[in-house]
């Protein structure tokens, strides 16, 4: 039987191949006698799920040596705190708000430093992105902060500003839990990124951070120890339990995404190929139909989160109750915006897109 | 085939029950067509997971209407700072520290509070606990932290200190990881219990906080939202993702002590119990033997964590090797402790305990 496409914009579906491993393994890993969930996490079994982890996904996202990559807890919420905490030093910040995420991670920062707004794309109603020409960024801050890929807007940056080009020295630190790994990072242009695992990696409860080395060892003395991305680091993530079935899920995935391929491409090349194939089948046909519409700028419309409306609204129950009688789940909008949004993250297959698609139409035709 | 028996001291051994019908709902959650993680949090299916989860924690463990029930993430060591970015109001905090977590705990709070020494169990080389009625209780604390199961060391409170009789009227607060749903609790001498679930509940990423309702809203400004407890409760611990994973694996967990059964005993009840017969039944061949040693006050020792030396240390590796190859596993003593350490928590069952004993005989009679 084919599973139903699960559009749910996290926690988000996971591939099937992945799923089916942890089954096979729950009561006994690899002949370990126990299940991932029940080993120590300083013992061999572990460290070695944990180190094949940290190393494919530093293959994968091609993650540079001077970086560290960190398995942590609380999601994004908790990092719009940690974040500041580890590397405002109490001075200023410059935020780029462009999203419910970025504006929440805005809010939480002027609890431990001057958060100051560089630009917002409030005025568009969060549907585009001011020019970063436009931003207006201190020579003082501490970093800049934005969100790469807004998950209730839709809205996703194209390319990472370079800020140095724009006369800023500042580190820049991204917010890509619901886009990581389905699109290369350029890494020049980053200080640190971090994201819950829960859209594109594996189950809710884990963080991954993954901060330049240099900017370790600047945490407030009110920053959790636990949260202190320098004892993170110089603890391989264990100076706390570390959510061993989250980083063993994240693992499996990881060895999923490599064996990906479009082409003669593989990993996330492979993966961003297929999400690029993703959008257009699905913003051109709502861009070409009568009922459906997406309102953001082209130029910054998401691969992983489609937020659409239906023009006649009084249709949006039909919608949901026709599409999930034909398997394709979760569909209904987040309620600050309304409407529908298909999120199409990389276990979504190119066909559930299309199966999708063929519902839409479908319903466009025999419901007007 | 029998599982090999499991003594790791944390992530630890999970009913086998438990993960087989995780391994069986893996693909699809009762026929909603979705893996448990791959739901939204929001979503009817997650929950009715999550409500049944707090529900029946709530009926094993007797917690007062008047408690909140948070699932949370960070573990223990995360709430060492959680607990007094919520608690102190910036003032003191009475420690009595009986073993490496409190001492963590106690070390943590300094960054908060004035972390005060109420009593310590140094002398004794944490083998003991200072009387009750000896504790330096300031009449100003916010509150008074204790471990009540101090996991490395072996030390168990057999009773919650009244705190009232001693004439302090603050909350106590009590770690209590290493041994939560183990026995009952005394709620009406607590304020808040905390504790990771990776012992006796569930996999390590999520952490259990049940505090009184007046000790919300609290918090000093530079605690992160998303480790508010007032914010958490008010959000029905939902203001960021919860680790939704570990709750239904907790939820499993409670269905499974809900049915154990001893005598006409059931849930809690059961279980003290059957770990009062394990624990008897290891110390006691401990105590009779001429090899191994433990050398916790006999009022203190832990039903759950038994730490125990051999006399001849040059026979550890021979001991473990012969352990393992019988399918005792994870039975090496913590690095800071030396020796061996058998955690048998719920999950282990009176035969396991029955195995190690006689395979420790053998060894003594047949390596002398």
């Amino acid at each position: 039987m084919t599973r139903p496409y699960n559009f749910s914009a996290g926690p988000a579906a996971i591939p099937e191949e992945v799923l089916q491993q942890a089954a096979a393994e729950m009561l006994d890993w690899q002949g370990s006698g126990m299940g991932v969930m029940e080993m120590s996490h300083r013992g061999k079994e572990f460290i070695s799920i944990y180190e094949a982890a940290e190393a494919d996904l530093r293959s994968l996202l091609a993650v540079p040596a001077n970086f560290k990559i960190l398995f942590m807890q609380g999601g994004g919420l908790a990092e719009n705190a940690i974040v500041p905490l580890n590397l405002s030093q109490g001075g200023a910040v410059d935020f780029v708000v462009t999203g419910s995420w970025s504006q929440k991670s805005f809010k939480e920062a002027g609890k431990y430093a001057s958060n100051r707004l560089a630009a917002s794309g409030e005025a568009s109603n969060f549907t585009s992105v001011p020019d970063a020409a436009s931003w207006k960024l201190g020579s003082d801050a501490a970093y800049v902060h934005l969100c790469s890929n807004e998950t209730i807007h839709g809205v996703e940056f194209q390319q990472l500003p370079d800020l140095k080009a724009l006369g800023c020295n500042a580190p820049l630190v991204i917010d890509f839990s619901s886009h990581v790994a389905s699109r290369p990072v350029d890494w020049s242009r980053v200080g640190l990124a971090f994201g819950g695992a829960q859209k594109n990696i594996g189950p809710a409860g884990l963080t991954i951070v993954i901060v330049r080395e240099d900017l370790l060892g600047r945490a407030l003395p009110v920053c959790p120890t636990a949260f202190d991305y320098k004892t993170v680091a110089d603890n391989q993530s264990m100076f706390n339990t570390p959510p061993t079935w989250g980083i063993y899920m994240a693992g499996l995935t990881f060895q999923w995404l490599q064996r990906q391929t479009e082409g003669s491409l593989t990993g996330v090349a492979a993966m961003e190929a297929r999400n690029i194939a993703k959008a257009e089948l699905l913003y051109g046909y709502i861009d070409a139909s009568q009922l459906y519409v997406n309102k953001v700028d082209k130029a910054y419309r998401s691969r992983m989160n489609v937020p659409f409306l239906l023009r006649d609204e009084s249709r949006n129950d039909a919608f949901l109750a026709g599409a999930k009688a034909r398997g394709l789940l979760q569909l209904k909008g987040h309620k600050s915006v309304g409407g529908m949004r298909a999120s199409i993250y990389n276990a979504m297959p190119l066909a559930g897109v299309q199966a999708l698609v063929d519902y839409m139409r479908e319903f466009e035709r025999t419901s007007a």
